[in-house]
């Protein structure tokens, strides 16, 4: 399987999302990360660059010159900046004919967004927006089976993204995710409904396949001096007579990323909760709801597409999974350089483990020969 | 961050376990794949080696070839054969002085673990078992809290690992993987107990901290023709007098990978969900129930240790996003290999689904400011 | 403990509410019914009040009958007829000088809801309205919080109430609950706002203590034909400045009483589920959330109050519906002992409720009707 | 309907048992209480009758002399004392032809047991046990799925009471409920397995209708003193060849009242929760879990029989204990009327029933003091 050639604008040393995208361009080995401009400053760009392994000479801190550099050497690149640098990035790789992933939202303007559309029409490159709850394989499930019809005629949608880390004003500690976030200059003129109702947004017109027409909107600034909305409440009027209402609110003390989706019509409803992405609940009118989980009795081909592992091995496996390994990796590497390695990175279960697996094997197999004795596990 | 020089020992086309090891050698960019006996059939070996990107001189059908050629070329290999080709294989590279990463069960038997216990002795090689679910980063939380004395002194531990696949006789139709686990030969004397009766078994170490002293235990064959367990009973004594049970079964209808571990003490108890993984619920006696999340409030550092996305993504999100980047891949690919793209791989929101989140952005803070008047998302 | 002598209204054979008004009635045994007009055809009147031990002589087929019949010798009259037949009846007992409980919504229109306040200012009778959820013990804890400053300033009110019962045209196949609630003449100006959305409402502005001063609503008739509202969606603005959504629903698919309420304050959060009325998660910010559980540890001594059995006894719906019962019983029999009765027993909705009620109800269909303007709730 | 004439044993002031009795009592309005022994003490005796309506004459303190008096007077007779003062009035009453409704367990000793059921098959009336966990509508929803060969042949059965309220010695700071359960001439020689267990146990067989025939134990005292054990582990093995686990506990933290059963035969699974009464799932294998709801879509017609109000209203413990009242009133009523009872009101638990759980007693503690051996459960 060819790896293609992957570019980041974005992502230096310490930041969330950049980290994100770099596990997902690996997860399945179809990239490598080979050039960057990921961050501005020249010295934490080189620095940055360095330990992703990225040759020297393909470390730049200002992405209209990585354009022009990597023009014909790179497959895509992937830009993670904050919202106001989406659009000249976007704009300069589209011309270079690099095809584009962006971060959402889009940009920071609605002139910006029909800007860069016309760019993307003019390029030969694809453009992609990390819209990333789109890739959750029940997501996908939902959508294919309201296509399907199995929900019949969709009536109501309610969707809604609750969080709490705003609850208080986080942006005056100097905590860089809040304080971008909560900018007008770096954020849009938009907070919590740029940030996470945009999600929110997509995922209902994703699954139901049906653009929403109009909306009547409510945006609450709660916490004292904030400059963005924090809360926001609509209501939602979709084509075909569909109606519906959406939250977004980072503000709600005990939700994390409470993306919840729920879409009826007039012959079943679903129900699926970003919490607990592996189970989606099916109820066709008149029956028992049915609890459907990724590659389960019920799943849908698309969903099998977007799926590694077998049902009840939740994704978040992989991660345990990979615990491990980095955890090794950590022992070896401190052997290698001759240090102490990290005590938390101890944990890797080791032979003297195994050797108690075969002596538990040996005494259950014995136990039960003996009809349920008690058995020394020696 | 230096990339360690991995090797791997089964995994070649079609099997499970050996990509689950890929992907987790991957996700954090620690390890680079690089040598493989990845087959014994030399034909399978080469194809299966070439689609990993493995040098051709670097591909072996046999992995005692392969451990001596390797010495000093490898930082650790991967084990991933079935039971019974899990002893060879680590002998051999813990000989060549290479890191081994082996999958659970250690071997096919006692005595076999206990060579290889001398073996890991004699090396100066690590030696690591991938008892995945101590990588879950509330199981590592688990075991602080139980260390720290939030319980107290632990009394009760109930653990439990029922899956349905093997209801019917799967291994009848062919299926691989129900094959080898049923067949004593491959798997050994026991069937459930020691495919996922050693996992729930490792976790009530791993979390209590105690040694299971004994056991008194009820295997039993419920699918007719079957020649080892397909369901296991136990009751579990604990050195300094906790008692437990433990139950495995793979045949139980609506169960998928319900490893289940709850710990009682004199003053609390715990309780985690593989299938859920990202809560464990702490309870204090005479307080209410609480309910942690990873890298939530009440985290403590050995599980931000093991995390990398903030709380309230479940982990499963990393896989979510990487769907998004992989179906890119498989379009760009196309265009590259002037093909037709995967169908299933078009779904990556794009410049379309950027405008619409900035048309909506518009709109609802235009609603907003309009007193939440009904307005148009054009 | 006195029996109180109690006369009821409707609820001859085959009614639905006016059985769980009896059960409720019984539960602490605090009344004994003795007299009903439980029909208006003589013959079903009679027969009914035979089978719950009515004496003949006290079993009337009208309710005008009755109400002067009866005056000095009922302690209270239960009202469970269709809402066209509350405000006749209603008026007459307060008349009469006896206590009336009367079942929601309080009447048909406006008008005769303000002529049923000057009625019960004008006698000396007692008027309880059966908002029957604000009887389990959480949603008086969830109250009790809020006014505790347990999440401080309330900000943000989520609440709603779906089912999915009249998803398809019931009313046309002959089922009497749905032909009288979708009858605009039997049920008034409107649908699942009044049947239903009364009391989310209700159940927000009992537990938040706030008065919800105005709605942007947006009511649907998904049922081809249906006369009468099906799915209401509304945006809430509440005195001091906190935002709230409610949903009512009887067309999504899988939803049976799904009443829900979140409230979050600056300083923490509150959810509680109609269906799973025994828990009510506590999230205080920057903690982790507590499963508070009726009667367990950090019940506060109001939900105690309304608790009949320990904790992890689930308490159901009509033990809640018998909380208002033996309140009022409370209330009556101080009055007739010439005593201050308890104050935990004050919780009971009365005439007020009834007319918040009627507004909300008118305000909702204006603002409907004009296309979702915000609309004041006088 | 008759309404039956009802007297009672133990349940005075202060007492918990009582209370609930009187309430399931009332609830379908098919008893009257008229006569009491409430209490040995004759000053408390007569003034916790005169607070329940019970005739001065009628109020004794001795219940030998309340059976010799109320023969012919009485209906029924609930026995709702401690476990030593079992045996006396049952007996008593059944030699009066009074029917008896005792509390569980049965008695003190397996002999006392034996002596019961000579006497309940020489006296004219009937004895039930309230085993009130059989009287929730999807416990008889279980059963007759598993009648119905919904699930197959029953393969596998798991059940757990777990509680907390004993962590500690609650016995020692004067608790009336814990002092007489931890006390063996109160209750027995068995503590959580007398209190709790037998209503695991019973639970067992009454869904699977299948006798289990051995066990194998380990009860622990884990409170420092305690006489009686407050924590049991034990393997199941049931006629026909199913296997299973049976736990009770009273000192595990965290936990209210959990009892739950979960069944798995060859074609499907069953799980069912006592704090979560209103749902029970349905795995068939091979489909998506089915959530089936207490008067839901898929419940049958035994669930409806034991069900009083709409689907989605949770309702509670209160409501199965009515049950059984209920349908014992059914049994008397037809008695009295000379006609066949209404089949599906036969399920009331018996002096069989009775018996069989002194039996599981005696085995549970004779297995255990034989360090866990086998023991028949005769």
């Amino acid at each position: 399987m060819r790896r293609l050639r992957l570019g980041m604008v974005g992502g230096g040393d310490g930041a969330f999302i950049g980290a994100v995208h770099r596990i997902a361009a690996r997860l399945d080995d179809r990239y490598e990360l080979v050039a960057g401009a990921l961050s501005s400053d020249p010295e934490r760009a080189r620095a940055s660059a360095a330990k992703l392994h990225i040759a020297p000479d393909r470390a730049y801190a200002d992405w209209a010159a990585m354009a022009k550099a990597e023009a014909g050497r790179l497959d895509a690149v992937a830009i993670v900046t904050p919202n106001h640098v989406h659009h000249g990035p976007a704009k300069a790789f589209l011309a270079a004919g690099i095809n584009v992933i962006c971060d959402k939202p889009l940009c920071l303007t609605l002139d910006q967004a029909l800007d860069l559309q016309q760019a993307a029409a003019a390029s030969p490159a694809l453009f992609a927006l990390t819209h990333n709850y789109t890739g959750y394989p029940l997501v996908r499930q939902a959508r294919a089976a309201v296509a399907d019809g199995l929900i019949g005629a969709v009536r109501v949608v309610q969707v809604e993204y609750p969080q709490d880390w705003l609850t208080t004003r986080l942006e005056e500690t100097g905590q860089k995710q809040a304080a971008w976030r909560t900018d007008p200059a770096r954020a849009g003129g938009a907070g919590s409904v740029g940030d996470i109702g945009t999600h929110a947004f997509n995922l209902a017109e994703f699954v139901t396949g049906l653009r929403c027409e109009s909306l009547a909107a409510d945006l609450t600034r709660f916490a004292p001096g904030r400059a963005l909305d924090d809360n926001a409440h609509m209501l939602l009027r979709f084509a075909g007579g569909g109606r519906g209402m959406l939250w977004s609110s980072q503000v709600a003390p005990g939700n994390e990323n409470g993306l919840r989706l729920r879409v009826y019509g007039d012959k079943g409803g679903l129900e699926w909760l970003q919490e607990e992405p592996n189970t989606l609940i099916f109820s066709p009118f008149g029956k028992p709801p049915q609890r459907i989980t990724r590659g389960g009795h019920g799943a849908l081909p698309v969903a099998a597409h977007a799926t590694r592992i077998p049902s009840g091995h939740p994704e978040g496996y992989l991660e345990g999974f990979a615990q491990l390994y980095r955890d090794l990796a950590e022992q070896i590497t401190a052997r290698i350089d001759k240090r102490e390695p990290d005590q938390a990175a101890l944990l890797v279960p080791g032979i003297e483990d195994g050797l108690r697996g075969m002596r538990f094997i040996t005494a259950a197999v014995a136990s039960s020969e003996r009809d349920s004795a008690w058995t020394k596990i020696e």
